[in-house]
């Protein structure tokens, strides 16, 4: 690796050097793990300390600090980060395969320029895909599923019938998105499947955690906003609209007809009942429960859901329980005593 | 789309007709949404207020109420709802195919009239499939496999060999059906694969969810009762027999040798421990864990599971517990105060 | 099946007969079901009394016990159960394919002796498989991969480039190892991806369960120790190093860069924050949520997870909450009326 100085680091990131501007970095690593001719970050306050210690050739930071190492110095100390792990290490290359001969192609699908499917993938009947777009081995792209351009759809990911796709969305491995959703009504004890008409659209930007499922629309389409990233086993029931830009980390799961805001954050394991509406910039804590709406800006955590600086003290008091029933029959004891 | 009159559709589900039966409608759409030509519902009480502002043709309801559209009334709306947009929309259509070349087809299986294996779909020795199943590209059918008729199993689910499945069972894309239970034996702080020698039996008229793990037994069969539907990313563990028409939504995880009647339904994230029995007709909240039996009939809440009407107010009180801590407190002070 | 006499399976197991040696068994089932020729086993104390009625030939039990049936005494009788079902009914079979033509294998990829690659697997550029390893079909495993010995690959899970997998370890179907962790750069309210140049590493013997999702690390590899067994639909963050021997049942949440100790035990639908340090032999009850620091031994229960006898006790009070409440209520009455 040929490495770059980090003066140049500096002017990619938008950031200014302390220290030799002239020192070759090759490599990012960890403040723990970090050697010559690495770079690392420290992005949280409480490991300044580690700093003065670290091997590491270069520390990017958001501020002045003690250092053998020399600094980078960018406002945004992880976005400069991530820059540089772009720069130094890029993200994942992809085998130039063409239209794979060994993939299962339609006829009358249709391609923009530059795309790769890989042998054993399936494009189906009247799918178009954009530019660069990418599809590994086992993937499915089912009829008539358009996809943006620059997306990447991992091995033996599934896009049912009708989805639409935008330009740069990357599904991962083991996900299926547009399958039906879980829709039934119940006549005398028998639970019939109603067709599930809407459709799934994943908007620009989005990336689909490995083994995620997301389904259709019953009638409305459901809807994952620009930008939102869904990590890995979550699962979002059929119509439901999720904003821009949230984020929903591993095993979250979000009922159908759910409307939800731009900016959202849901910690793991957490959850929705149906037909909730919950606003923008809205934080769920780790296995929380929403079963009502939710205003704009909110932070609730538990199940129920509070909002978070009463959940804390609240969920905190569970471990007084077997104490303040002692005090309450304490209490009642002595009362008894006083009345006789 | 040619359309049906109202009158035709009122006679296809055996209700009738308030306003014009000559009304033509096309599609079904949501009571927000539709417009001209479009038929929606009404199946919850408090949208009837909506019913006078829609713009839809024509309303299925379950009784006379004030409409510009014309009424179609049936007893059970949303069942009527699921005939009409059946006859309307119709179930996903699927590509004949018959038995690709393109497919991994052992010399043994035995396949009924009108099977459609697509393109790089796997059917293992000895795997017998009724008349007119589908198998999805990328789906695997292990050895010996048994499956009835009109099955429809979807890209790169995977059913494990020796597993039974009856008539019209539907497997949704990414499932995993008998494969190994979670079963170790532990023996100087190793654990040992204990060889999985039950099957998986999924009877008539079951639909698996996107992602789910439905195990095999480990000396007795694990059974997904007739009817029952799962929904996404749901386990059941290993022996699990689980009675007909229950309703398992995602993330549900039910653990191994559980006993569970018909016409259950477990909300999302619930779970069980294993070896427990469950009555029928059993409701479990969302996010709850049942650790013991249940009787017939109950319904819980809560991890504990209590019973609803109690977990109501107990659940409820956690917000609570902050304010009777202060409370408690000050009575301890008050009786100090009296006391001396 | 020729079946094996008593004294066989007891000199196999190491232990003693108590009854008639000779006696022959075929076939290893459960107390309630075993008939004649059929083995049966006894690790829990309260099935005692079940022994006597058993129409089995012959039981595992770990002490004399009055019973029909002939007796094979062992100090681990779990152990020795699974021992006798390994040498009765074996390990799945598999079938002998060699490197399929129908599956995409790679040019430069390197394979031990007696490896068997089906139709439709994915062998990627540089991937280097040990001796007697199994690839089912749809299952990927991507560039530069490296496998030990005798690992067995089911259908269509997927391993990403780079993975480095042990002896021995077991990927369930429609698994996901080694994709993207969930890594992400936010500035200006816009999400950017991290490259994720860490590794995946299955130690020996590892099983990965169905549908569950072992993210990469960013920076430093993630990895699975020696002898942990993956139930299904667990996730496993980015950078989190599981120490050797746990068991992690299905729907387990662990967050990224964590570090768990050995022969820890999560149930089902427990989770983890990211960045916590968790000891050896610590044992986490389902749905818990373990949000700090675990020293070796402990054992919690609940959300937030407490110490499992405090626990025990408290979340069993939410119950009596209502309860409280009342009698708080009560009490402040009656001291105000004794005030007065």
């Amino acid at each position: 690796m040929a490495g770059k100085t980090l003066a140049e680091l500096a002017e990619h990131v938008g950031g200014t050097v302390v220290g030799d501007g002239a020192t070759v970095v090759t490599a990012v690593s960890t403040l723990e793990n970090a050697g010559a001719g690495e770079i690392t970050f420290l992005s949280n306050e409480k490991y300044f300390p580690l700093v003065k210690e670290t091997g590491a050739s270069a520390v990017i930071t958001n501020r002045e600090t003690e250092s053998n190492a020399a600094l980078l110095i960018a406002e945004d100390a992880y976005y400069a980060f991530m820059q540089i792990v772009v720069l130094l290490h890029g993200h994942r290359e992809h085998a130039a395969t063409g239209l794979s001969d060994r993939a299962s192609i339609a006829n009358s699908a249709k391609f923009g320029k530059n795309c790769n499917v890989h042998d054993l993938a399936t494009i189906g009947d009247g799918a178009v895909l954009g530019d660069n777009c990418i599809v590994y081995p086992g993937a499915f792209i089912g009829p008539d599923v358009t996809m943006g351009e620059s997306c990447i759809i991992y091995p033996n990911a599934v896009v049912f019938d009708g989805t639409v796709i935008g330009d740069r969305v990357i599904i991962q491995a083991n996900a299926t998105v547009g399958h039906d959703g879980y829709g039934f009504a119940t006549h005398k004890g028998v639970h019939y499947k109603i067709p599930q008409i809407g459709r799934a659209i994943l908007e620009d930007d989005v990336e689909i955690g490995a083994n995620s499922a997301i389904e259709r629309g019953t009638l409305e389409d459901t809807v994952i906003g620009a930008g939102t990233k869904i990590g890995d086993s979550v699962t979002i029931g059929h119509g439901t609209k999720l904003g821009a830009h949230c984020l929903l980390v591993p095993q979250v799961g979000i009922s159908g007809s759910n409307t939800i805001g731009h900016h959202c954050v849901f910690a793991g394991q957490s959850a929705t009942n149906g037909h909730v509406t919950i606003g923008n910039m809205v934080t769920v804590g780790g296995q929380s429960g929403v079963t009502g709406n939710l205003p704009d800006g909110a932070t609730v955590f538990g199940t129920p859901a509070l909002e978070i600086s009463l959940a804390k003290r609240a969920y905190a008091s569970i471990g007084s329980l077997p104490e303040m029933r002692k005090r309450i029959r304490k209490l009642e004891k002595q009362l008894k005593k006083m009345e006789s």
